[in-house]
């Protein structure tokens, strides 16, 4: 890959010695450099030194590497470090989405310092956007865009394109509204502007396709799935009368599914989701996203002991027992890790729908009883290749307990294969994210129950021998 | 959101009744749909049907349904039904590198039947794509894409793509080559070229940056980070000689991000990563894609029945002891799942590398003994309130067996931690994927040590009392 090669270490500690001996070649050298490298950059840096790093770049430049996504969890701290009035004209400059990310992430006393100093376009942009949830279509759209009427020709719209695309900004499409209520009517792409006849009215350029587009509450990942879908590079957002409130980009919505991707794997690992990376999350509040979920399936597992102490007797009468304790436990935890991490997917990419239930259930059942007797089989077959083999005594009714801990295993997995595939449909329908049915959680709800399946076998296969 | 409401369930029937009653409605109604939702409903559909009613449609929008990826899975099979020239036909006016999707998932014979049908130009194409693995640059890219000499005018660039530009394909950006070499030089968008003067030398339109550019044979990941990072639309694929051999597109990166999630999540509930979706894998293919991890963990797990053994007189000394056996291990399990998944993400968005393995470690350590600790009082006050309140006596030597429990949580949340924090990087450094490390395997790793930590803390506290 033809990366510029690894910049990010190397240029950190160039990038101050630059500065400190000569501004201009630092600019000049600095200033050539893709933003979202400077942005990586400056995101090993403090953010005092960082800030002096940003108001020594080029305006231009400066501007790009603020608007860098990559720079995101820094971004404040760096800001605030910046003097008055280069803050104020920096933010000015920088994309609207990334202005109200900025502002989300800012001090409640920043904010209000920093405020005043923008200009009253950048304020008025500033507050529809911040009314916004950071993970829907209106949090994450940008209000730079292009519309036109219908009745502009495409050669007003080439001149138009012309004389206002500044160079930070991408224009994806333009958006052309109707001239008397100002609602959407058509989308064309560049490339159907540039092939156009420039005398064609914008309402008859390109091919007339539904126009698709987002509310501004629309969350995240379905304004993901409709550009990925549809293969589009911007969404528009529109409000209830059909007006163009801003566009999600398909750069957005990629930062966005790795994001998604993270949650969904930190959740499914039995994490609160981060919002900061791990290396720079202080330790404090680490400890506070890990130790939440690990206290609740841990006051839910202490279940194990109430049930364990409810058979205490079988277990003093029939201490082998015991010994497979924890194989029969962790064989449903895992089927059931398994079965949910299949249905978590299938529901975020809308392969099944929460009506579906049933039919994912009618193959879970078989599954897990076809599951449940593999492990069955190869785990009486070990019991009896480890007594036949003299490696342990089981005792006299070793077949009996073969047969027990057999027995079991099917009972497990088919649990665990059910409750765990059924676990995603029934938070979602009680409103939560799929997603929070994580490994541990299925484990621990497993648990308690194979714990019961258990004993509860052993009772009736070992009635009048061992129990 | 303003999708075309929930098109796909009802429109599979509707489908066939308007193709058998009147095959010109069909082509007007179904051909004015958008063609992924077309794709959505022959999915729906045998092979057989869906053959006829792709038939039946428009060639162009036929065309962009074969294109559509929704239909990857059953694309093969419908092409099949087609009868010969038609198959041909379309095949020919599909993008190439769906064109490549098409004949990696033919069987042999279907293979050697239709590539005669195709042009010599499809065939080359083809034959230069299936040479790459389908998870790299070369397997993702399309052959279609637009070069222009240095010395090209834009006015000449423009009229060029006036007359080469078909409607399906998507200009992302011009690739401007030295004429000599033909070595990719720059990089101009259409954004760049709609507002440069028609007389300016395309090497001399737009930003001169840096060209960012792969090779064929780079990962999948590493393509879809590029285009994240650096805002691309698409990203040149380029030989040794910086010649260009294709382009990777947004859309086909962000249909790469949502599978790769797909198989992380997967891959990390232990399931090994189906590559069908879960509702159209046959019930054989499922149960083996499941039997085989399940069954490596189950003969893992077999260890801890050893270890328990191992302690067989302990157990029967103290039966108190394995109330709180299910409580550990899963503690044990809990946390290192927690820590997987933290390290596997901050891996794949390359937040830490292999050689930072001791930072995480210096960091996890602590992590698991405040974890450890938090969890260690909390079930020693469980036992000492269980005891005070008379709800069970775990006898005369309670407040041992407490400190027992209490010492051995921090023992093994601490070992979990650790454990499964430094799995993915092990793994990574053997070579496998990181993600690899799914709970149900750092659940194992720890069930087995977490039992050997329990029983030695016991020995240790409990010694001259119980055992």
């Amino acid at each position: 890959m033809t990366l510029p090669t690894a910049p990010v270490p190397e240029t950190t500690p160039e990038l101050l010695y630059l500065l400190s001996a000569d501004p201009d070649e630092f600019a000049d050298v600095v200033g050539a450099l893709p933003p979202a490298d400077i942005a990586d950059a400056l995101r090993r840096l403090p953010p005092e030194p960082a800030s002096k790093v940003l108001a020594a770049l080029p305006f231009d430049v400066a501007v790009s590497v603020l608007d860098a996504p990559e720079l995101e969890y820094d971004r404040a701290g760096i800001v605030c470090k910046l003097g008055l009035p280069d803050a104020g004209r920096l933010i000015d400059a920088m994309s609207a989405d990334q202005q109200a990310d900025l502002f989300r992430d800012l001090e409640p006393e920043d904010r209000e310092r920093l405020l005043p100093l923008l200009n009253p376009h950048t304020r008025r942009g500033l507050t529809l956007l911040l009314q916004y949830e950071p993970d829907t279509a209106g949090g994450m759209m940008t209000t730079e865009f292009l519309t036109v009427a219908t009745t502009a020709t495409a050669g007003e719209t080439m001149e138009l394109i012309k004389r206002v695309s500044r160079n930070k900004e991408t224009v994806y499409a333009i958006y052309v509204t109707d001239p008397a209520t100002q609602a959407l009517a058509h989308v064309v792409s560049l490339r159907e502007l540039l092939v156009a006849d420039p005398a064609t009215p914008m309402g008859n350029v390109g091919t007339t396709r539904t126009v698709l587009s987002v509310r501004p509450h629309t969350d995240r990942e379905d304004v993901a799935r409709l550009i990925s879908k549809y293969n589009l590079l911007a969404a528009p957002v529109v409000d209830r009368d059909r007006k163009v409130l801003g566009i999600v980009t398909v750069d957005d919505v990629l930062d966005a599914l790795v994001r998604e991707g993270t949650e969904d794997v930190q959740k499914f690992g039995g994490v609160a989701a981060f919002d900061e990376p791990y290396t720079e999350m202080s330790f404090g509040a680490m400890i506070r996203k890990r130790a939440g979920w690990l206290c609740v399936l841990f006051l839910s597992e202490m279940l194990t002991a109430t049930a364990m102490q409810h058979f205490e007797g079988e277990l003093a009468r029939a201490v082998v027992l015991t010994l497979f304790i924890p194989l029969i436990m962790s064989s449903g935890g895992n089927s059931g890790s398994q079965a949910t991490s299949l249905i978590i997917r299938a529901l975020a990419i809308r392969e099944v729908a929460v009506r579906d239930w049933w039919r994912v259930a009618l193959r879970e059942l078989p599954s897990g009883l076809v599951l449940g007797a593999i492990l069955g089989v190869i785990g009486v077959a070990r019991i009896a290749l480890w007594q036949s083999l003299h490696l342990y005594n089981y005792g006299p009714h070793w077949p009996l307990v073969a047969l027990t801990v057999g027995f079991a295993l099917v009972g497990v997995v088919t649990f665990g294969s059910l409750a765990g595939s059924m676990l995603p449909f029934a938070l979602k329908r009680l409103g939560f994210d799929p997603a929070s049915a994580s490994a541990p959680f299925v484990a621990t709800l497993v648990d308690v129950t194979g714990l019961m399946i258990y004993f509860t076998v052993a009772l009736v296969v070992l009635h009048g021998t061992l129990l």
